[in-house]
């Protein structure tokens, strides 16, 4: 019985309503942060600017404490990455693991990642209202994801 | 047999201890962010400053590369979570998974919760001891948390 | 028959592959941050730099709106953990939840902790390739983590 259930396990965990769709977003959202940090790093270079003085090397790069406001605009874009997506992260597994409505979740992921990828473009495009709209699309997103998940919990 | 099991598990996930209060200090604490956030842009909003050309349109505010003291007091509180709450995130989940204590497990998600909220208004309002406390019990309930799942694992 | 699921769960769920490991790479991880932020009060404190008011009490401390230089490198150390670590906590629980194949898990784990171990060290002695380096063999990991959970949600 219990060796039926260790071989059982895995199979009904992967089809846990959301978990692959979820498998997928969360993959190309790292991928867009990953993208967006090792554009910070090019700019960098392109301007031929550096804040740690290991980096000016033989790169001819000029040592700043302050960071290029070109630079600094994709600073700005990733922070507002960090201050959104670990938390979507982590609210989105609560959802799969408590069993929200599993359409509610599907629309929520697959919004949420359009909304931040999106809010990346736009950011470092300068481009309002977007950026301010695709902020707002993903923290609902986020939000809906959390009372799903409560009224789930309690339901 | 497996079309039963695959029929129980939702429900049986949705028991895990911890992970109903989980789901509550999740929302809480994403909603803090949220609101830490649109602080922020409030803050900045009243002073009339900005740091994104594309912010200034015709409401008469000053673009400034250096935030305002004001504004940088809510980003420094605004790191502060960052740096602490996504890794509680994690660790929870880990330890509602591995099936750590029940009882620590919700001394530490409520007590976190309440440490990281007191932890916001206190750096708002330049209180002190009470903001180097609430971050310290905070990192203390991760770190519990933490030492938990690894007991549990090889207990 | 559900009473025997929900007293194996907890058990099958402690063996799922790869969460024990998963367990000690995040507290490991957790631990790395902590003493970080603890090491970047140090820093300031060794400095007698401030830049909350609240923080100069009778500590003889400068208030200064811009961070001391080394401290802003300790800072960056950090920040370049918040782009990296939590996109790491999730996407390893998704690996671990979907199933993806254990010995992959297993090297991605301790692999991105010994990088990020090593990404901070480098970074606070200004050691170059070697920041450069742990940073990439890092993302390789949460890259290859995400990879195999997506191969393994739709093979």
């Amino acid at each position: 019985m219990n060796e039926l259930l260790t071989n059982s396990l895995p199979d009904l965990l992967r089809n846990l309503p959301g978990l692959r769709l979820f498998a997928i977003c969360s993959l190309v959202l790292a991928v867009k942060m990953m993208i967006l940090g090792g554009s910070t790093a090019a700019v960098r270079a392109r301007l031929k600017v550096a804040v740690n003085k290991e980096d000016v090397g033989n790169s001819g790069a000029t040592l700043s404490d302050v960071e290029h406001p070109e630079v600094a605009r994709y600073l700005r874009a990733h922070r507002n990455d960090l201050e959104n997506i670990p938390m979507f992260f982590a609210i989105g597994l609560v959802a799969i693991l408590i069993g929200a409505s599993p359409r509610g979740m599907q629309i929520c992921f697959i919004v949420f990642t359009l909304a931040r990828v999106t809010h990346t473009v736009v950011y470092l495009k300068s481009l309002q209202p977007w950026r301010t709209l695709s902020f707002a699309i993903g923290n609902l997103c986020t939000l809906a994801l959390g009372i799903m998940s409560v009224i789930r919990a309690f339901g």
